[in-house]
């Protein structure tokens, strides 16, 4: 900063700079004259020169007894905003800068929101927590759990177990650790289990997030075809660990994403014991397991191993809440390790929505929530799906999902799908190019689909989006 | 398990296994015996069997109408536990190790909780939090904070920035990153600016949570002198930065833990411009800066930077709620690559703690609330200081905080302070070993006091220690 300017103009500018950068919001107050005089060492008249110099340039205005206040910006009448140029799809991007993006779209209300795959609010027992919060307040239980539990609350992994042996997969609460969700989880065990360098088998197409876990940890990705009837090809696996130095493999047996697929008990039982017997570690992911279309809930992986050698994480994201970020990982013998490495990069999990999630579950009606959002997702699931076909130009081809909510699409022939998503950003449609399920961007002809938030009132958005697709094919 | 057995009996088994793992606690009801047999693909009758069995042998109970019940375990009566062994001083222990116990002596409710920096759970704000959740509840704030924001809510980084600002530190809402307590902020730091194998400068003594996440990421630590006046000697580190590849110097220059030291303006301000001069990011660790025992806040080191060298982080633990796990990191011109790792790592931060603290931070009373626990720290940490001088022996020396609520305390020559450890321990003493405060164990005849907790019915544990210390001295 000019330090010839005198102390008051200093002083404004400083401020300004931090009421455009949004510390001050319209309508907010600034710090008391007094205040600012002590805690920035300045004169009360040069305070008082910077406040007025801001005054006269219309930023701020002064109200009596009460004190300076930022003053809304002026807005221009009638005049549309400029649409949007669309993006030019660039020669080369990077997962992680896509998937950010995604995350802003899901944050945009004018956005259809066909891209992250987020659960659909109305789903989620949000009015339910909200009382149990309001509960726990009152009985002030917070206020002993001022201390942090490291492994996370008793309670919740006490559920978390009940919850396992119901389905057929006998966990010990003790082996549970509690994580900031899944996503941590996976990262908890990726961390103890390899080091930077270290080969991971994965499937193709998968979940973009643990691309980047890969990519921010250093390892490298074996990508192991998977298929939307019955997920990872055993064969190819098989082939893959007979040449390849592979640390553990990554796989969402239930109800993949993106695919949707679910593997058959008989293939998770070959995949537990073949993996077993080469003593490389199954890393499980089973955050859509609950979210089943069928009569039963499928098996885990995890309850045909009798090795320890399957880790299976999990959350409560897709039916509980996501801004709750809770998920856990069933971590068996490596539990030591991964509490270690817990303790090191963020010390425990926050308390409150652990409380709250173990008083929910404890209490029942998570049953009969799951119930009601398996039926509302298969529906949403197969209307999409119908509307899609309807929508899309020929040559067009959509999975058949077991479970989830999620829709994998092929586009027809030639359609790149990093130039749909650049279109379809532009005309505020967010979808998730197959480009981003594989590190090596194999999967381009491919968009990800949520069907989670699809309703009525997205036919006309669906049918946009198709309109393009018909453009670019 | 053994596969001769019949079904109903290895279904018993196993749930005898669970338990006894906790998964069903006392009192709790086991799973309804239709629900067992369809998740377990067992008959009816073979669910009933094993049902029985477990009855026969006392494990469970029938109780009409409502299903089965884990039946309390049988009690031994007026039968007192034999005490406990003290454990053997090891010839080696890591750091990991260490730390992981003193998390678990801050839960055993006998113990007296020297040890862990904890701050006094009455001088948390909890029942305003709690009705400040209960409010947010109630309005169904948290239906709209389904999805979630990777770089924490908008209005806890705004309020953030104004408290920044009002302490002379301007920073912009826009390169506040919320993190999982100031942990996870310094982790994130580390991990964007170094990779495995770097060297850190560190002071040292130096906070252990510090090492051992130098250790989880494979970094190297550089120890620097530091001292319990003025912290960090920056002769020292001068020379070392000439001598070592340095990639970047962690320090609390405002009450180090374990020191209380508080580096003087001018050296803050020479600590900044060396670094810059030599372009080495200096990470500053803020948690303990509004708990100054004199008349000003001292700034911090970030205030005197004008090249954007200082990566600043705090939290919320030491004086609104460990529990709640919220910190945050301005990372200036490294919030993009942050934000990505972040994102990677665990998607972001939980949204109930943020908007719970926003809302207390937004409606006042925290100023109050600092001045209230400002003054209490000061008060625990002389008594708690004096009561040392009283009852340790002759010899002992104590550090002189000028803020939080931590005291160094040097034993009598030749008391190995891991020894004292474990003999206080046993005697249901927590204390912090000086040994886990530097990498290469340098400070083996200091131990850290938490005085947080100190209280007149306290005298009787402190006085308990330093016969121990006597003993061995």
């Amino acid at each position: 900063m000019d330090s010839k300017l005198p102390l008051y103009e200093r002083f404004a500018r400083e401020l300004e700079a931090q009421i455009l950068a949004g510390t001050f919001p319209e309508g907010s107050r600034l710090p008391a004259l007094r205040e600012s005089s002590e805690s920035r060492g300045l004169s009360l008249s040069t305070v008082i020169q910077a406040y007025r110099l801001l005054e006269t340039k219309g930023l701020i205005e002064a109200r009596p007894q009460s004190g300076y206040y930022v003053k809304p910006k002026p807005r221009a009448r009638h005049l549309e905003p400029d649409p949007e140029p669309a993006r030019e799809a660039p020669t080369s991007v990077s997962i992680d800068e896509l998937s950010l993006e995604l995350f802003r779209d899901t944050q945009d209300p004018d956005v259809a929101k066909f891209g992250a795959a987020s659960p659909d609010p109305e789903l989620l027992p949000t009015s339910r927590l909200n009382r149990i919060l309001a509960e726990l307040a009152r009985e002030d239980r917070f206020s002993v759990d001022t201390s942090v539990q490291p492994e996370g609350c008793e309670e919740l992994r006490v559920q978390i177990a009940q919850r396992a042996f119901a389905a057929g997969c006998p966990l010990r609460p003790d082996e549970v650790l509690i994580t900031a969700g899944c996503t941590e989880a996976m990262a908890l065990v990726l961390q103890t289990l390899c080091k930077p360098g270290d080969l991971v088998a994965i499937e193709s197409p998968t979940y973009f997030g643990f691309l980047l876990l890969l990519e921010a940890l250093g390892l490298r990705a074996l990508e192991i075809p998977s298929n939307p009837g019955t997920g990872l090809s055993l064969e190819a696996l098989e082939f893959a660990l007979e040449n390849h130095p592979v640390k553990a493999v990554f796989a969402i047996p239930n109800f993949s994403n993106p695919l949707g697929s679910l593997m058959p008990d008989a293939s998770k039982k070959r995949l537990v014991e073949m993996l077993a017997a080469k003593g490389i570690p199954l890393i499980e992911n089973d955050i859509y397991g609950e979210l089943y279309f069928g009569e039963w809930r499928p098996p885990v992986a995890r309850s045909f191993d009798e090795e320890g050698s399957v880790i299976l994480c999990s959350s409560f994201s897709k039916d509980i809440s996501p801004g709750y970020r809770i998920g856990w990982v069933a971590a068996g013998r490596r539990f030591p390790d991964m509490l270690k490495l817990k303790i090191a990069i963020n010390s425990g999990t926050s308390v409150l929505p652990q409380l709250t999630i173990a008083r929910y579950l404890e209490s029942g009606g998570y049953d009969l929530h799951l119930r009601k959002i398996r039926k509302a997702y298969a529906r949403k699931t197969a209307e999409m799906s119908r509307a899609i076909e309807e929508y899309f130009p020929e040559g067009t081809r959509v999975s058949e999902p077991e479970g989830g909510y999620l829709l994998w699409v092929r586009l027809p022939s030639g359609i790149d799908s990093l130039e749909l998503y650049r279109e379809a950003i532009a005309a505020r449609i967010a979808i998730a190019p197959g480009y981003i399920f594989s590190p090596s961007h194999k999967h381009r002809d491919y968009i990800r689909l949520n069907a989670a938030v699809w309703s009525e009132r997205l036919h006309k958005d669906l049918a946009r989006l198709g309109r393009l697709v018909g453009k670019l094919a």
